[in-house]
């Protein structure tokens, strides 16, 4: 019953591209324990280890790893059960050029500011230290994607294929849903965060590397097309979308929503978008990418699984 | 101990103007239950009622009620201890030129939804009929704010002295902060919903007349200069934005609660960004008003009452 390791040793990719090959293949349903290094390569160990500009190669993502069986027009579930950290800091940075308040007044870039892995005392969990403060320690999987249909994408952006959706509930307990563009599906994710705040306002959240427990499953002829990510919550399904600006974001996930719940309530879109407004609702992923992500969730009670 | 009342039959605004003359007047303390009617002043009751466009005068705002003592400077505080509603059915509707999916494909406008109120069964809560479907009722104020420094807004506009903020948060339990601009603040509500999705998608929730308890409070001399609203959860504090687009609310109500936890923790502006990185985040308050409004959550644990 052992879980088989993938490791960013046996490779990582920083882009999305439409003929990647596996480093591995499994099986659906295989358990994995996946090794993520941190966003930022271990080029920040230190205050003083200051980032003048983004890196050219950012957010490593361990894989791919191919999926036996998954073809284009399935769906890949991956479910996330732990992400644990395995090292003892995180960072979180300002660059010059990036970030939501990048050259406003005051918001000075580079800065970097080291988080250290503390036992939270009494209970089980662990905090953060950011200078006398404790932040809980809430890991979260920033890039996680799969080979895109056409066009390539670096491990900066976020797309249809997932990359860097920078989105808090891509997080243990969780279920993400990809549409497989690709035979074998090629999954890759890194880019972990030991805390986020939706927006990831300056950039970052408290990069850290880890170890990913997932399985991964192919859902052959899903009774929906799916054609971007989708997050499952204990409590919603919400459609995840990536656009240049925060409101045709907005209407893609919206659109998205629509979709299933005209599916499955046997309704129209008029009224599908008359319910969406009433319930849950639009959320913000980030802010910062080079495409900007939300969410729109939907409550259970109104949609059962769309697959 | 009996609460004052103030009906939209006293007066109602659809104009938040820096001139606005009180219906009333009541001190800082007074707990008030203010009767509102609903956003489309009861112009549609039944699914054959369809709005061509939007009505020139809409969101009908109960006041405005002066507060003595208010002064600029000083910072309105309106708590909300109940919001009952007033009628046994809301209406969420679709308008020609209006809504996040105006014009999208399969989207008729205009489109009229009743949705009655009805005993939510063994529980004690109510719930909406849309359809075949039951959804929790859970008012929200859709339209708040005061008297503004110097631009009028109309009751569609949210800007900075409150306004049609269409924002979740504004609820029974929680409390609302504006910054007084004219002398006795001059408040005013209306334009409540039964229910609203964050977004507020199809550019309604399902709208309705409602009682409000609400108790008004003169903060004098506040800590912080308070330039927008401020809403408090009881686990959050949430400056609230609005803006031509949601990224530039994202700045704004980014920019305001760094302002707090720099002043709260005696850091920079830097670390304060960081520190909002981490812990809450950006929320969709609208995306469909003439300016669209979010707002930034940060937890009570690194917030105490600003003022």
């Amino acid at each position: 019953m052992g879980r088989e390791i993938v490791s960013h040793e046996d490779g990582a990719i920083y882009e999305f591209a439409p003929d990647l090959e596996g480093v591995t293949t499994v099986e659906s349903g295989a358990q994995l324990t996946i090794e993520t290094r941190d966003s930022l390569d271990g080029a920040v160990q230190a205050e003083s280890d200051l980032l003048e500009s983004v890196p050219e190669e950012v957010n490593a993502a361990t894989g791919p790893i191919a999926v036996e069986d998954a073809s284009p027009g399935d769906v890949l579930r991956v479910e996330i059960e732990a992400i644990r950290l395995a090292e003892d800091r995180g960072r979180v940075i300002t660059i010059e050029g990036f970030g939501l308040l990048d050259g406003h007044e005051g918001i000075e870039a580079p800065r970097t500011r080291i988080t250290p892995v503390e036992d939270g005392g009494s209970g089980s969990q662990h905090v953060l230290e950011f200078g006398d403060l404790e932040v809980p320690v809430d890991p979260v999987i920033g890039t996680i994607g799969v080979a895109p249909a056409g066009d390539s994408y670096t491990t900066l952006v976020p797309h249809d294929h997932g990359g860097n959706l920078d989105t808090t509930d891509v997080t243990a307990g969780n279920a993400i849903y990809f549409p497989v563009l690709q035979e074998g599906a090629l999954l890759a994710m890194g880019d972990c965060k030991a805390a986020m705040a939706d927006g990831e306002m300056c950039g970052t959240g408290s990069e850290i590397a880890t170890e990913i427990d997932a399985t991964v499953e192919v859902i052959e002829d899903p009774d929906v097309d799916l054609e971007r990510p989708l997050v499952e919550t204990p409590d919603a399904w919400k459609p995840i979308a990536s656009a240049e600006t925060l409101e045709a974001a907005c209407e893609l996930a919206n659109e998205d929503a629509i979709e299933l719940l005209a599916a499955e309530h046997g309704v129209d879109r008029t009224d599908a978008y008359l319910l969406s407004s009433l319930v849950g609702g639009l959320e913000i992923s980030q802010v910062v990418d080079p495409l900007v992500t939300v969410r729109n969730a939907v409550p259970k009670e109104y949609l059962s699984d769309p697959f």
